[in-house]
């Protein structure tokens, strides 16, 4: 006896919860169709009609299933907030195998025009509008500089650590996380640092 | 008749030019060690005398050939040695084939733990600690901020750079090569500019 018919929504959550947990358990290299209907309980047929690809599929699946971890909080901070996500950022992929994983599909994309232009449309540029809405909105609110584009800011904090995901130099590390804000929003000049204190102390007065 | 017998830095010298002409002409996909010894004059024997394999070669004929292109200038403003820099390293990416040479060599390198480890001993890790070493002789003069990781500041500065070249959802031009010095200099908090301008109008009185 096959289980009963499931709405598609449903049919579809189940799929892409079974793509993100054998993408992230064991690499893009193991990941198949056949693998993703056996542990979702759909069929491969399913599946095609679903998703173009075998790259779409664990592009959305993977993205589903960080999505949680990934969250931007919303606490009135914009620095402690970016502070809190790129955290949980850093220790996904230096600590699952969200780093190999990602590390593989944006060098595979290099040269699969294919799966780049997957990537770009169902992971980088919804993450980056993510990040730029909410820096918008704290610029509008006057915490960060009137003349900033957020977007730059987006490959100054998940950029770096890509960077240091695909070129491991350095660690990627908790530090580091603490390091790009430290740097963005304290500046790395020496007089901004005496400035920001005698502006502080001053304002203590 | 051939040529008399070259010193063989010499020899070394004309091979990584031909390397590097070759590579930024045609990219990695048409380099090749035959096309390297036409080029050169040098034998197929002698270049596998002197690199281990065509990426080895390719790369330090990269590095050789863009080295003047990516000095670090020295003017005493690391500020504007930074900047100046940055806008040559932008525009060898975004106007020549430098930039999908790095990007073809930096995703290859995820699935080849060789051409990993002689990007990063030939090419990464020596750019990195000149920038760092720049940095760190502005710190101890006073311009950075005394609790400054230089090394953090390459990834938010070529790093950067590099994520847009490698998922390029966003330009890779001068205006973003301006943005990053910009964010890091001044900072991105609204306060800071404020402070920034406030105490630069008091030393001006």
């Amino acid at each position: 006896m096959g289980r009963g018919r499931r709405p598609s929504a449903e049919v579809r959550r189940e799929v892409l919860a079974a793509a993100g947990r054998l993408l992230l358990a064991e690499g893009m290299s193991r990941f198949t169709m056949e693998r993703v209907a056996a542990e979702s309980g759909a069929s491969k047929v399913t599946l095609y009609k679903m998703w173009p690809s075998k790259g779409a599929l664990a592009l959305e699946g993977y993205f589903a299933t960080v999505e949680t971890v990934l969250e931007l909080p919303d606490t009135g901070d914009v620095e402690a907030d970016l502070r809190t996500q790129l955290h949980a950022f850093v220790d996904l992929l230096s600590t699952t195998s969200a780093g190999p994983v990602m590390a593989g599909l944006i060098g595979q994309a290099q040269t699969d025009p294919e799966l780049m232009t997957a990537y770009r449309a169902s992971y980088s540029a919804p993450r980056r509008a993510l990040a730029v809405g909410r820096m918008t909105t704290a610029r509008d609110l006057g915490q960060l500089r009137a003349d900033l584009d957020p977007e730059t800011v987006v490959d100054q904090l998940w950029g770096a650590c890509y960077h240091r995901l695909l070129v491991p130099d350095q660690p990627l590390d908790a530090r580091f996380a603490d390091a790009l804000i430290d740097n963005l929003f304290r500046g790395i000049a020496a007089w901004k640092a005496e400035d920001a204190s005698l502006s502080r102390r001053a304002r203590e007065r």
